[in-house]
């Protein structure tokens, strides 16, 4: 498929009179999205009750998703399971590396790795106690501290404020060569960049979908387990979804003989069935394309911003080879300044302290929205527009 | 509020020609959900993006729904989060519970509890490993089996198959005259009995809103933490919600200093928003008519039933004082004959080996129901409808 089938942007509902470049935060509303679970809700839940949990295919619906952001990602049918939110899958992964490696104490990632990441690492630490660590060095300084005393290793691919890219089949060669398990949060790669889980041969992988996949608001995470090791995985969140027999209500835990072991409770269907919905805009879409698409975007936003606003300072890598799809600046004032450009119609978003962050997304931005928004940024940052008292109060959610 | 208020067959949308006696594991769809998460996903989602999270309340909305249960459970405002599933509340209880009590090591709960709180106690104790236990005697030995050994009492109110409720205030004192900790599952409770968390003292409390709550399909489930100990619980699962300042993006995570700390990830604002929508069909409701009328449901259902077939065995207590809102039978082919009932309109479900369950839910539920559905029964049973080659396959979900 040649790039020109992107963007897409017929397939979005996106406001008029908005550029949006917060796709990496929360994807907009995919056309036929509201139809499909009005539809869902009438017929399936409204009309079947009970019954859809079969006639509607809702038990299966965790792994049909999965399947469908397999492909997006490298992995295998079969091998993706979907639901909780993205901070349970990490605990999860990080539970069950643990037991891989029983003989180690030390989980290893960085402080550039999302908070919850990182929340939900300390979490498993304080609850197991016994010399149990969470090492968490600059992202720069990972490769060195993958020593054997390290029994799992678990980074972000891109970063969520300078949009820097791991080296994922390196780090991952790295952590095995030191006798680590490897996870890789795919937060900002999934439907960003080409993934190959298969190819990078770590063991786990997980994400949301509510980013670049587009699934909305609290939209289900995923987890991927490495084929080859699903059944040794000793499952901490050992709900009854995950088991081999959920409805023969067994005493005990025996858990499913394949990924569906990382499921947990009872599915979130609606959000699932939006998501499903949202996934059909990848259909027809390499991903090589997409890079492509995504890394002209991106080039071009940095060469537009840094010619027309030298008061911003790029903090994302300018070599493309190691960027996600997005493009971070530093800017003292840059709450105020993210504000005033969504007054101006450009959503883009601040992570504290100073990072003022927009994200590019192939499927609906094309190089005529870069030039616009580059437009009202130099106009918002040359003109000191931000300094609007307006634009200082913060809002619980910056 | 006179118990006349009882039923509201206008607030649901229910297929004509069926008898819904399995709100206790479904509840029906609300009308005005369909038109509440659609103009959420128009306006909010799709009008507004990002901003929704602070213009539209997404944010805040696990609280207000969170508030609206806890009236429903007798406690207060801000004691209540919602999110996730059942089977990760029942962990985030249990390891709470733990911390709070280092110096014991066994959880009990006991073996008519439904299987995930099991599983998921069985999972956090193969984590700990460090001779942590499980025990799980007959539901009629809990109260004795409560010693000083124990660290913490996790039951299910009213047990999912047969009924059979416990006493929480005596099982309470029990647990914390020996020193536990006491965790309620309300599963089975919550919309279905009056409920006083204040009055009981219990530490904690979890359930799930898709059964009496009519939240729809993976709906998500809540916990309480009572507010005076909220402070010293230590969160296993320590989500960037949970966070004091999530959005502050600090490198440790610093639990919230309320119940929020009970929040773990992004929460599913879509299926929020129709829990929200299905919560207003308790608006007015007074609890006390409620259980009037589920024990005049229930009496009606026993006495009709047991008139018109002798070859089922009642499986629920005959006393109204111990009995939750459902009624369940044992018969060898339970399997078949609940295939053959919804063949005919009558909807129940069968649960594993021999349990025939019907639910009672006087929001849509009425005695001339209660009649019709003992009539079909009648004839199914009394003619062994249910020999019919076609009930005896099994589904996935039965």
């Amino acid at each position: 498929m040649s790039q020109s089938s992107l963007p897409r942007k017929d397939l979005f509902d996106l406001p008029k009179g908005v550029i949006y470049l917060d796709g990496n935060s929360l994807g907009p509303l995919p056309k036929g999205a509201v139809e499909r679970v009005s539809e869902a809700m009438r017929a399936e839940w409204g009309g079947e009750l009970i019954k859809a949990w079969n006639s509607a295919g809702w038990m299966d619906l965790p792994r049909v998703v999965g399947d469908r952001i397999g492909e997006l990602i490298g992995a295998p049918a079969g091998s993706v399971a979907t639901g909780d939110t993205l901070s349970i899958k990490v605990y999860q992964a990080l539970a069950a590396a643990l037991k891989i490696r029983p003989d180690r104490r030390v989980i290893l990632s960085d402080n550039g790795n999302f908070p919850s990441d990182l929340y939900m690492a300390e979490g498993l630490v304080g609850l197991l106690g016994q010399g149990y660590e969470l090492r968490a060095p600059d992202p720069e300084a990972v490769a060195e501290a993958i020593t054997d005393e390290v029994a799992v290793v678990m980074l972000t691919q891109v970063d969520y404020r300078t949009g820097r890219m791991h080296d994922m089949n390196a780090i991952t060669k790295l952590a095995h060569d030191a006798g680590a398990v490897m996870i890789w949060d795919l937060a900002h790669s999934a439907g960003a960049v080409p993934v190959d889980m298969t190819g990078s041969n770590a063991e786990f992988a997980v994400g949301c979908s509510y980013k670049y996949l587009n699934g909305g608001p609290g939209a289900p995470a995923f987890i991927y387990a490495r084929p080859d090791i699903v059944q040794d995985v000793q499952p901490a969140l050992s709900g009854w979804l995950g088991h081999d027999a959920p409805f023969a209500m067994e005493r005990h835990y025996r858990p499913a003989m394949s990924t569906e072991r990382l499921r947990v409770g009872t599915p979130p269907i609606l959000q699932l069935t939006v998501l499903q919905q949202a996934l059909t805009a990848w259909d027809g879409v390499d991903m090589a394309d997409l890079r492509a698409a995504s890394l002209a975007l991106t080039d071009r936003f940095i060469v537009e911003i840094e010619a027309r606003c030298p008061q911003l300072e790029l903090a994302t890598p300018r070599d493309g080879a190691i960027r996600g799809s997005q493009v971070s600046f530093k800017f003292e004032h840059g709450y105020a300044a993210i504000q005033a450009l969504i007054d101006r119609g450009v959503i883009g978003d601040f992570r504290a302290p100073d990072i003022m962050r927009f994200g590019f997304t192939p499927l609906y931005i094309d190089e005529g929205d870069v030039i616009a928004a580059a437009e009202i940024i130099e106009d918002v940052i040359g003109n000191a527009l931000w300094r609007d008292e307006k634009y200082q109060t913060r809002s619980r959610v910056t």
